[in-house]
């Protein structure tokens, strides 16, 4: 039913997506979980032991395990995501009236914990390759506006003081961690990694949530791995890791019967029937990870001969987790996403575009910003495909 | 092993809280979850279905539930008590230099929740039958202190804007709330519930709850019923009900596919594996009451005998859930009290004393707040001991 004029072949890429995909599954939803591990022996041994709430063995084992897999010195365990992010900014020293660099193009979670610091996010554009923070325009845009005083980096359009670069692995794929490292070190920014949808992401050989000082995970039911809510914060600084930790806990000292808290602190604990689900999940990510990329590549060859589309695949640098697969519609057919979206959602296929632009929210509008052509052309060409680890 | 100078019959005071117990248990926790129903039935539901995460039946199932049994219109469940007092606030109105009254005797997620909002907490006593907010004493304190200027109630003291009292419900025992929502009225405070402790509490034969424009209640490992983490709000203005829900849940307009915010949002949502235990849980918690009035009139007859000590009967106007059972030395062996708390856990009784005061936390301790010498005398000489339903 396409339009006379249409540039768009939709049932090519219809056609494109449905190969690749279990013929047998009419409606494919983007990313759900896949529980085919020892989910019911934890979460029964759990219930049978009494151990479902905020202590218990199986947080401290997905904590350890999070932290050997990822290779940081401490991982710990919090209710979700964006509870990492606040509490990682907060750690960070971000404070009322201070400046946090955000991408543009992310989940309203990243922008949204820097608010709860009292700050303002300072959205900044992405890069065409990694769809995350662009090294170089977020260099040339910070040389322009930005300059180091008594050992503080100042926006000299605002006077406000910048303190944080969040960098965020988009759909799974790293950002380029070294440049925005150096970057940060230039400007005396304090980065913090996004990672929560790149778990099982790999940046040269090594897993991201190493350049930031303190990098965050999600556990939410559509991502890679899940315990039904959940996130987690990764440092390498063990002291850091341990305060965290600690007013993350309602910041309690500790005593056997005493209630003593000695600042203001988060309830922000992962209950133990959750971790459980994590550490099933965990034991099978490198399955999973296996399953995805074989998908991934799949797509990859199918969209091959698809004229006016584009698969992302990972950075070069990079061995991605493919979390959610993307393709990039050419820049002259975006006016026909939405009607693709409506094509392949009609034919069963939950496909979906990026997330709306965080400037273009009423709360964040009037927030400073870059230019952000790059994330404009992701916002309006950019659709996600489904990525379950079970297709 | 007592001092010869002991007012305190230490032995007594172990003899009358054993007699009480189960005699086979020598450690006895405070208050521990007591899994007897559908929990497994459910939770395994769960995964075979693979609905683990934010959305699911089971949510809906325990939201519908909680506000049948509260009898409130709406209630939504959240991921912990703090959460639901957060939004509770936000809810309200509680903005950046606002007080908020909250008792000086509380767990630290009320106060701490009130600074979430950029707001102040103003610490209030507690009346000496109920353990709860004393509305005669904050009503002299008020009458002396705040005024109502262009229908807002401002402290003179500190020239800012008192909005909100929070009335705890003190080990599951209500507050007065007729007198405190008539004290409300007067100053035009909005009155708000934490009734974390209280789900099965009744004030004047109808659940605690009603009286708030909001009540919360948590679900924590060591409430009456737990879903490993949680929390509720409950309200009976169904359009404020919606509009609470929306920013504990990411403030995401309702789009088959386009991700739109209206407004800063939170990550509140209780993921639907706790929810199922929520459900399994609440189908025994007429059976949990039964047995804890069971065990707390025990604990009564059995301290009727003991010089010195009296056991915390509920308040005369209310059935109480007897969250938590407590005794109160008298004043003149207050001294003595954590002598007897480890004389009571070296016998594997894990008895503890109310929590610390809030002013006596030291990101608290410059906060406004009246004289306080019932949450002085609590804080001296109240003791908790073993509650668990299945003792």
């Amino acid at each position: 039913m396409q339009h006379v004029n249409s540039k768009l072949d939709k049932a090519a890429i219809l056609k494109a997506i449905r190969s690749c995909l279990p013929a047998e599954q009419k409606n494919v939803e983007l990313h759900e979980p896949y529980l085919c591990g020892n989910e019911w022996n934890y979460v029964k041994e759990c219930l049978d032991t009494n151990w479902v709430s905020s202590v218990g063995k199986f947080v401290d084992v997905f904590e350890q395990k999070l932290a050997e897999y990822t290779g940081v010195k401490r991982a710990f365990a919090v209710v979700n995501g964006t509870a990492a992010l606040h509490i990682s900014l907060k750690m960070a020293g971000v404070d009322e009236g201070n400046e946090v660099l955000v991408p543009d193009l992310t989940f309203v979670a990243t922008a949204n914990a820097v608010t709860y610091c009292g700050a303002i996010p300072h959205f900044v554009d992405c890069d065409e390759m990694t769809l995350g923070v662009d090294p170089k325009a977020l260099s040339d845009y910070l040389s322009r506006i930005a300059e180091i005083r008594d050992g503080e980096c100042i926006n000299r359009e605002t006077g406000r003081k910048i303190k944080v670069l969040v960098a965020m692995h988009t759909f799974g794929h790293p950002c380029d961690l070294e440049k925005l490292s150096d970057l940060c070190k230039k400007y005396n920014l304090i980065l913090i990694e996004d990672a929560a949808e790149a778990l099982g992401s790999f940046y040269k050989n090594r897993h991201v949530g190493h350049w930031g000082k303190f990098s965050i995970l999600s556990f939410n039911g559509n991502k890679t791995i899940t315990t039904g809510g959940g996130g987690a914060i990764l440092t390498n600084d063990e002291k850091l890791g341990v305060r965290a930790k600690h007013i993350a806990t309602t910041a309690k000292l500790p005593h056997p019967f005493i209630f003593f808290h000695d600042q203001i602190g988060y309830n922000y604990r992962m209950p133990n029937i959750n971790a459980a689900l994590g550490v099933a999940q965990l034991e099978n990510l490198p399955r999973f990870l296996e399953r995805k990329r074989v998908l991934a590549m799949r797509y990859k060859k199918s969209f091959q001969d698809v004229a006016g589309v584009r698969f992302v695949d990972e950075p070069g640098f990079s061995k991605s987790n493919f979390w959610l697969n993307a393709i990039l519609l050419d820049a002259d057919t975006a006016a026909e996403r939405d009607g693709l979206l409506e094509y392949l959602r009609a034919d069963g296929i939950k496909a979906r575009p990026a997330w709306t632009l965080m400037h273009k929210l009423p709360m964040f509008q009037d927030c400073p910003r870059m230019e952000i052509p790059m994330a404009e052309a992701m916002d309006s060409r950019l659709i996600n495909i489904p990525s379950s680890a079970f297709l």
